[in-house]
């Protein structure tokens, strides 16, 4: 299933957020040109890389689109790249300043342009997941709690939701122009994301209502239970109870019943209520954690079977990339060889599984894409690798 | 600008992702009812609360939806919410073994009905951005290098992303729709919009290839120059340098250009390549560490200004809070009072920016939704009440 057949898009960016968008959009079924200078531009070469020294993490973030490398400098360059725009009518990008793919330039040769743009903040100027993420808090709140500096999570988080919303806006712009033959010009930058997240979690209401920050509290699970544990062979696992039905299985797979109830006692609280597991988890852990400490995982494993006890073991990538599963799928990459990577996550349960489709190779489809689009013969296009405008 | 609007869509939906993915969907203009059972679910309490017990969570995460509050036990709630997604033609749900909500049987009674469910895993099992993040890897790259445990991310990064991506599969299908005039049936798991990140990023791809597993390596970006630095009155700023620009404008504000190129030249690599300021980060540190050691942030703030230098202070919740900012809006939440919150991150510049709807209190639209929207008379609803199927 296809949903976006049909729908020509045109992406103008870089790093790990718009690209992500025109992934989401790609994987939909939608074509999804991607529009590179000459060479890449400034992450075309970003870690991690292959031992080949391909980069996995251009090519994962571009799969399924067609590449397109002109020089952007050139006059001809931005000529070429403003008529594919304004030819297919729709333009995710995350350019700042570029004056000749202002929206109201694009927009005066396609009134009912989609243009959506990804900023870093708001005002133009520039921020990183890593930047947005320091300024919202998130750092102050995450890690061991006997550790005191702000610890970064390591996920792109901000990156992924911002791309995710910028596909979101790029639909939202094409389900409005299919209904009211309007275009329309979006902006949306990172640093509103992270604090837009943060609002609607509530987290900013409880502050300022409050007065008080949270302090950091490791691995519990805020206003639930749910923590980790160290098993007798050293792995750890997360158990989580947020229903009464989970509750009740981890104590009777633990054989803790007993003893967690008499903790709820002695502090006065329904263990059956979930914020007053959150409450008394210190005190929680401390009867759990000696179950944990004397099992193997695999003990743990067979003693949670078929219950409805909440866990999972903590795995590293190399376990996660071994492991496989319904969604990863080894592709051959062009430039890189044999790669495991993703289909997208939404899947339709009627049709098959869509295969996955590589990353181009930078600029691999210029020549085809100028002469479909705009209709360039080969004489044209032969002028154009002369002055250096394609290769 | 409300791209979605006359877009009618039915959430039968609980904890963040779905409920997100609903929330993005009306910040852009459309008319999303979600459905509860009476006296709410296992969410309407959720943490964090206000001072007088509302929770700041369900309200921070339905704002600009319509409630409506049923007995979804009884057949005739069952009855009733069956005629509103049919009628709307649009549902966003996660529910996991209703047969009454099965999508075949919603499909028999209105064929082309878009329809997008939110799973914990692809299975139907149950899985919560927790035990995903656990099981993906990324607890194990994540936090102090010195830690040796994993680190919760405490961000739900994962229900947020999935959310967002559920909200996209909606308007795909609606384009979809709109184009060919039929419905679908799409899935998207947690678990899946995890693994596929981590793989998208390169990660897996990396694991496999290399067969080795990153190191933690607290608050480093990988790849690049990035890390915090402590300032003498014990404020925590980020400092980025992922482009030349940025590295010689930080060598340049701190005064450090030459003992920096020193550090370049030993170890014989050019630091204006990105990742050998990766590979050489801790002697680089070594160098910058001091300048902030010995200045207070004000100092630092004075140092930066008008320089090309990207870094962020670190901020608490309640510094964020009672920052404000374009996106924040202090809303009059009905049952909690006067509550900060966001706008939608999505902007139109052409366009007054949209001011902020509350969340409706529970059930508070359930007569006026059946209706407008059914065509129930008063006489209807009065037995309703007295059934107990609405309050």
């Amino acid at each position: 299933m296809k949903p976006l057949l049909g729908q020509r898009i045109v992406e103008v960016a870089t790093y790990v957020a718009a690209p992500s968008g025109g992934l989401a959009l790609a994987r939909l079924g939608a074509d999804v040109i991607r529009i590179d200078p000459l060479g890449g531009a400034s992450d075309h070469h970003r870690w991690p890389l292959a031992p080949g020294g391909g980069s996995l993490y251009w090519t994962g973030l571009n799969k399924g689109k067609r590449s397109v490398a002109l020089d952007l400098r050139s006059p001809r360059g931005q000529e070429l790249v403003t008529a594919l725009v304004t030819g297919r009518g729709t333009l995710l990008d995350n350019t700042v300043g570029w004056g000749w793919l202002a929206d109201e330039r694009l927009r005066e040769l396609r009134p009912d342009l989609v243009h959506v743009r990804v900023q870093g903040r708001a005002d133009g100027g520039p921020a990183l997941d890593y930047t947005v993420n320091a300024a919202v808090g998130v750092p102050d709140l995450t890690g061991p709690a006997e550790f005191s500096g702000p610890v970064n999570h390591q996920l792109p988080a901000w990156d992924l939701l911002t791309g995710s919303q910028a596909a979101t806006a790029v639909l939202a712009g094409l389900l409005h122009r299919a209904s009211t033959g309007e275009g329309s010009y979006a902006e949306i930058a990172l640093s509103d994301v992270a604090l837009g997240a943060v609002a609607d979690l509530g987290w900013l209401g409880e502050a300022r209502l409050s007065g008080q920050d949270r302090p950091k509290q490791g691995n519990h699970i805020y206003g639930s239970f749910g923590t980790s544990f160290r098993t007798a062979d050293g792995v750890h696992v997360i158990v989580v109870a947020m229903t009464r039905r989970q509750w009740r299985a981890l104590q009777e797979a633990t054989g803790t019943t007993e003893a967690l109830s008499r903790v709820g006692e002695r502090a006065g609280l329904d263990l059956d209520v979930e914020e007053n597991r959150y409450l008394l988890r210190n005190e929680l852990v401390a009867v759990l954690a000696p179950w944990f400490a004397e099992r193997d995982v695999d003990a743990v494993t067979g003693a949670f079977a078929d219950t409805s006890v909440l866990w999972q073991r903590y795995r590293s990538l190399t376990e996660v990339a071994a492991d496989g599963g319904h969604l990863l799928e080894e592709v051959h990459q062009p430039g890189i060889g044999p790669v495991v990577t993703a289909r997208g996550a939404v899947r339709w349960p009627a049709d098959p599984p869509d295969s996955v489709a590589p990353a181009p190779v930078l600029g691999a489809d210029t020549e085809a894409v100028l002469s479909e689009e705009l209709g360039l013969g080969q004489a044209e296009i032969a002028k154009l690798v002369d002055e250096g405008v394609i290769r």
